[in-house]
């Protein structure tokens, strides 16, 4: 069973936007046991999306067509399609009570051009569109199915995954694929793939393991999917094969599906009835900014303190002005006097606090670039490391980040 | 003269990666006069190679492969166009010093799959890469030019701009194109066209505006692309075009090409010694962050503190209790406060401070979701702003973070 993508847009083909929509289409179509045979970016225009269109039924069942649907002269797809299918134009009134309810949702009326909008081809099945004025069209035509929807990325998720996918899964009987997500910090997926080599080999065959790695805020995120016929069946394969990865990772999953470490670390926190506050140099803000995206951060995180300059270090957070000129801003011994003090001054439990050299510039022999010291409180407790990262700053805020919150939650577990 | 692009890899047709190269490819054949018809993703298997490529040549001249060179069993580009140009294989030896001069960079030897991949087809131009092993090739067939390079971004960009384009400029004397991006805050895409209606319908017909908007950060860039034949004479009417631009956009203009709301601030606080400190709640550390993003901001930026609490509020920026009780913590009045104790506390020139909900939860039929206080100070000076931005957290963190930053540019601009 394959399916061709053909987005369709000109800002694709100046590289005005980049082809997100192909990238979660591809995904969630592969996810249905439908394989992408081909993504395909075109002008909108006639004669291009028609050729690329009967170029496709070469090897696919299912094309799914995005864009062109808009109410500007530009759009051109639905009269094309509906011009190639040979099918009359007619008001659709489902359509277009559509329009209007989302009009009404931000006090507006509609005006003339959405009647034009809500013409559909006659014998296409109307796919209405709650997150947009343009409802999708599905055309059986011969043995292949042509499906076309807006573009705009939140529409485009709504229809396939409230219509399209669904119906797909009916009249074609795909399988039933189920997935589960499994986060990972701690290991790069090379390691990762070493420790889970006989855990692979031993996996059934409808069980697949994929590694999506983001290198960047050195994460990596596994996928296990279960293709056959029984939900129920595939879930509890899931579950059994998800509880054998424990033994073998531990700590080192601190979540799954959409859990992010900073709100996992938030979870600990109020269950422990902790606060935090955090002293940062080197990561500027980045451990803040991300432990108060977290909605509700406020019932457990206090505040921090960036202490980039040595005053503000001597100043605030009471570091000894004989540590820093004996050991340096960059020191085990300075990052300890940090997180002290960062406690003592917000009057927490926990503290994080970070010092180093994320670069390029501002490194010595003896403290390279990439060099960072991270120091975590939990109340009397306190641990530390030291990281010898890379050269790039961007990563080096990211990756020490990622540490920093990683150290805390383990922590928070009693698991160091 | 139109060209295609075509990325061959199985992770574009199951989602894992989004196509990227893509987009950079498009961005740049189109500012070097080369429209694209098609962008084209498909299987690492011969038949979808060629088949695509056969395709291809019904609507292009210039033919744009990447991916599928490395040394791997599944990497069968190289093999694929061999066959179909009828092209023998041959050791090639600046290929190979080519590769052994890669390993060499980090002390090690090349293996013997190496060997395999210095072997080239006879007949085609070969592109050495300085930033991989696998060279590029370039197959002049019929009216035709074949080009098929690695696909890692890193190494795509560097044989595009150092190898490809220029070569295609020479063979096909394609005309000069000259770029100038304008970066703006302050103003939205639809406001700008409003106000550069009049700019833009005089502008010389070699000369195109387009709009790059991220609405995300609330940033537009303009993007001026001058076409013609001499280099010289583009970038005097585009200085002269630029020039027009700054009394109809003023400040909203923040800087040119790379520069960044966060660096131009740097440079105008070290141009007037001043040095910065900010106060962050909602923000939690964003500003910051964007602070210390820049390469050398130790120079001029102190500390901040993210003030989450009421506590940290009253504690360490001075904000009176009474501040608080009467007005809220989201007030003018508590902005005004913790600014000024940033300045006091950190002993700083300028200093920002946020307070606000930045949501989803949190909000109040008097003060919303999205109610943001800003105060900025200059030495004894002070300026607030009240934002009321949407329901969406990043999206009112970003925005905030920008429209911090522009008031204290604007501000050590003498521009409010």
């Amino acid at each position: 069973m394959k399916a061709t993508i053909i987005n369709i847009g000109d800002e694709l083909l100046i590289g005005q936007i980049t082809n997100t929509n192909a990238t979660w289409m591809a995904q969630k179509l592969n996810q249905h046991g439908i394989a992408v045979d081909k993504v395909i970016a075109v002008a909108d225009k006639k004669e291009a999306i028609v050729s690329t269109l009967e170029e496709s039924f070469k090897n696919s069942k299912i094309i799914i067509l995005t864009g062109g649907l808009g109410p500007t002269k530009d759009d051109i797809t639905k009269d094309t399609l509906a011009e190639y299918f040979d099918m009359e134009m007619e008001f659709h009134q489902e359509s277009f009570d559509n329009i209007k309810q989302l009009f009404a949702q931000f006090g507006k009326t509609t005006d003339k051009r959405y009647k034009v909008q809500a013409e559909m081809p006659v014998g296409a099945k109307i796919l209405i569109n709650k997150t947009g004025t343009a409802s999708g069209m599905w055309f059986d035509y011969e043995d292949k199915i042509i499906i076309s929807i807006p573009g705009v990325p939140r529409e485009v998720k709504y229809l396939m995954k409230y219509s399209i996918l669904p119906q797909l899964k009916l009249e074609l009987e795909t399988p039933t694929i189920i997935h589960r997500t499994i986060n990972i910090t701690g290991k790069g997926e090379t390691h990762l793939a070493e420790l889970l080599k006989d855990f692979e080999n031993k996996l059934p065959s409808n069980i697949k393991l994929a590694y999506l790695p983001n290198p960047l805020i050195g994460m990596v995120r596994l996928r296990l999917s279960a293709t056959g016929n029984d939900a129920i069946v595939l879930e509890t394969q899931l579950d059994h094969h998800v509880r054998k990865l424990i033994p073998i990772l531990g700590t080192m999953i601190y979540g799954e599906g959409k859990e992010s470490l900073e709100s996992v670390i938030g979870k600990l926190l109020i269950h422990k009835g902790f606060n935090l506050g955090t002293a940062e140099s080197c990561t500027g803000g980045n451990v803040a900014h991300k432990i108060t995206s977290v909605s509700g951060s406020s019932a457990y995180y206090d505040s921090s303190i960036i202490a980039y300059s040595n005053n503000a270090k001597i100043n605030l957070l009471d570091v000894k002005p004989k540590t820093l000129s004996e050991h340096g801003a960059i020191s085990e011994e300075t990052a300890i006097e940090m997180a002290r003090g960062t406690q003592k001054l917000l009057n927490v439990n926990c503290s994080i606090a970070v010092t180093g050299i994320a670069g390029p510039t501002g490194g010595s022999p003896e403290k390279p670039v990439g060099t960072i010291w991270v120091a975590v409180t939990k109340n009397e407790e306190i641990i530390t490391r030291k990281l010898k990262l890379g050269k790039e700053r961007l990563q080096n805020i990211e990756q020490t980040t990622t540490i920093a919150l990683n150290l805390l939650r383990r922590f928070l577990l009693d698991d160091l």
